[in-house]
């Protein structure tokens, strides 16, 4: 088999794949930011204005001149005249004079002339009462304050810019947009942005015993799972699946197929059917569309020997094995971190969760494993104790998931994969193991 | 402060809510198995076929009467007529007899009167020619084959209904749809399926200083932020959010606009405006909202203590502190799992990263306390070292992220959320922690 004479790792295989893939797309799309949710920023954005907009209490209490407050304590305190509220949504409407201080709400403006707070516990006035002994109600309070603490210039006080400073930058390109990149847009009043336009990646299904999903096999043929499993995963991972549907294992058919979805697409993926030759096939087709071409074909990992890694014309094309979980596990390892390099996508972590292995797992030396495992709830003889959270493993159980066929329910039943690393010869039971969540 | 005389442990006040939530939604619908990325399933799948449904070759070789082969070896081979090649995709169109051999495909369909299949490196045969040894094309090879092992009965095959029985339980109720559901699903032609409905969660913003994000605030005022955070975070967790605007801080208005919110949805969220009497507002509009109201007022965390938990008629009510990161914080803390448990979810792992910490995080004992942490890659001495993979913390680094006021950029710079357990009083540099993806 030739083309297994040299098998690449599976991290230098995808290092190959993602440096021949040139820059980012350039593609973008102005959306609304109520919208953005999973998208990536096509540009930075900068703040257009700071935060605050103006200096605000960090505190519930009373702004003051700190100057009045110097040397005040328990036993000694500053008494300061009250000059009124600041009312929440506005602004305060008067000037604080030397002695004067004001009532002020946490998120309130400071009024002209006041330059802290002093946090309530530490002040008394008989004006104070009503819920949390703050006065209620529109009335200006009058009277005297005592204050019984000292405060510093600046002190309970958040500065105009202090958060964000003007033209700061508060989005790198590349980012995941999140919950809370949306919310920090929102509180700059950054209502679109540009972000990078879904990568569209082509699916063909290649071999003669597979027939579409909506067909009732016949005997000998099975339906297409490959095309469903891996549209949901290129969903996720920000691309537009494009379905090109099963193409015949006929190297003119496919070469046909696979030129005009490489047209219409960023990358092309295409699985082979079970087929001796289809593998073969698949990488002289991909030649034909562009160069480099293929640039990987045997990778040393189990599943996914004979995927195939290429790029034409500046495009992704991969050519996954046939086998349903292969197909999935691979794209994973490889589909994914090209998504992720076309979008421009920043470096992220992928979600992992530790677990303690239930049983021995044995693996050949120098090939790389993936095992699907299921994640099992340890019941936890102390779950406060002080320093479980954090301790490796503390909660779950990985049990490996042992199927004689690649059956894509193995993967359905795993809650995320294990790698054990060409090195190792596998892993002992009551190892600390970390655990890919799919 | 009367309604934090009692603080809750946030496990103990999730528990709590939980707890007095009903059963899940009843309400389901049926929607396409392509489209179910993400969803629920609301109801137990059975597989209406086994599979296989054929006897299938899962190697590449001769299928064999595996009792022709008893006594096979390298130094005394057993001699096998070549009675034909089965075809991909189709039925092998006749049966061997004693003595009778036939190529075959992984995939394969066995002909009647095979029950094993030889792997083809493990057999010689003249006709052998063309890629990996099989002959191509359509033309019935003829001649001897030589088998150089005998097989058991069964080797190499997979039996009818041997991966999954007809009537098996292949997606349990409450399972998560991920690609490998997908393609389980349509292995089976099961093109449609019943999901929980989306949670409808209802979001009221209070605060006189808050203003809608069209808008530019005025001295005093700021944008909601909340709104737009925790829609995003509804949204990620398979609820659908529905935006009710921004309430002024007024019993009546506030009363008013929950009592129609939590009647048109699931679930009910309020986030307080900052000003000092909102948080006793809040507790009381949700107790006039049904039995049994508020369950905690008042959460031993930071950030979050003024969170408030309630469920009326059977619908989640949660009240959140309005400052935006305690806002969106808790709302992973709490708002996600409601959202989980109503749509009758199964236990799932939560995402994390191992990380080592780069400084020592002080925190007061007795309080859970929620860091906000940026994970960074760090140089690794040998990325290849063998034991490298699953030895803790191994990859990233955890800065946390340390900001002078709540501002949501501090969110949004942080990759995740590192938890201090209420029985400890800090964390060193150095130790190894699990880091919550956010």
């Amino acid at each position: 088999m030739p083309e297994f004479l040299k098998l690449l790792a599976p991290d230098d295989a995808r290092s190959l794949l993602l440096t021949n893939l040139a820059a980012p797309l350039a593609a973008f799309e102005l959306i609304n930011t109520a919208a953005a949710l999973g998208r990536v920023a096509a540009e930075d954005v900068r703040a257009p204005h700071p935060l605050p907009e103006f200096f605000r209490s960090s505190m519930d209490g009373y702004a003051v001149r700190a100057r009045d407050t110097f040397g005040a304590s328990d036993t000694l305190p500053a008494y300061l005249a009250l000059a009124g509220e600041v009312p929440m949504g506005g602004a305060p409407g008067f000037a604080l004079r030397p002695g004067e201080c004001a009532l002020i709400h946490t998120g309130g403006m400071l009024p002209e002339g006041a330059d802290a707070v002093v946090m309530l516990e530490y002040t008394q006035g008989m004006e104070q009462g009503g819920a949390h002994g703050i006065p209620e109600g529109g009335n200006a309070p009058a009277g005297e304050v005592e204050i019984l603490r000292a405060v510093a210039d600046g002190e309970n006080v958040i500065g105009v810019g202090e958060d964000v400073a003007a033209g700061q930058l508060v989005l790198p390109k590349g980012s995941l947009l999140r919950p809370a990149e949306i919310g920090g847009l929102m509180a700059l009043g950054i209502r679109e942005l540009r972000v990078a336009r879904m990568v569209r990646v082509a699916l063909i299904s290649t071999g003669d015993e597979v027939v579409p999903v909506e067909c009732r096999p016949d005997p000998g043929q099975v339906r297409d799972v490959n095309t469903h499993t891996l549209a949901a995963l290129i969903e996720k991972s920000g691309g537009e699946p494009v379905r090109y549907g099963i193409v015949k294992d006929s190297f003119e058919a496919l070469r046909a197929a696979a030129h005009s979805a490489l047209e219409a697409c960023d990358a092309l993926i295409v699985t082979a059917g079970s087929s001796a030759s289809t593998r073969d096939m698949t990488a002289a087709v991909i030649n034909t569309l562009g160069a480099p071409g293929v640039l990987v074909h045997g990778i040393n990992t189990r599943p996914g020997k004979p995927t195939i890694l290429g790029v034409c014309g500046g495009k992704a094309v991969i050519g996954l094995p046939g086998n349903p979980v292969s197909a999935l596990v691979n794209g994973y390892l490889f589909v994914v971190p090209a998504i992720e390099k076309l979008l421009g996508s920043l470096p992220r972590p992928r979600p992992s969760v530790l677990a303690r292995l239930t049983v021995n797992l044995p693996s050949q030396a120098g090939r790389e494993d993936w095992w699907p495992v299921r994640l099992i709830v340890r019941p936890q003889p102390s779950p406060r104790f002080p320093e479980s959270w954090g301790r490796p493993g503390s909660g779950w159980d990985a049990e490996p998931i042992f199927a004689k066929s690649n059956l894509i329910f193995s993967l359905a039943a795993a809650d995320g994969l294990l790698k054990i690393s060409a090195h190792a010869t596998g892993l002992e039971a009551g190892h600390v193991v970390e655990v890919w969540l799919i």
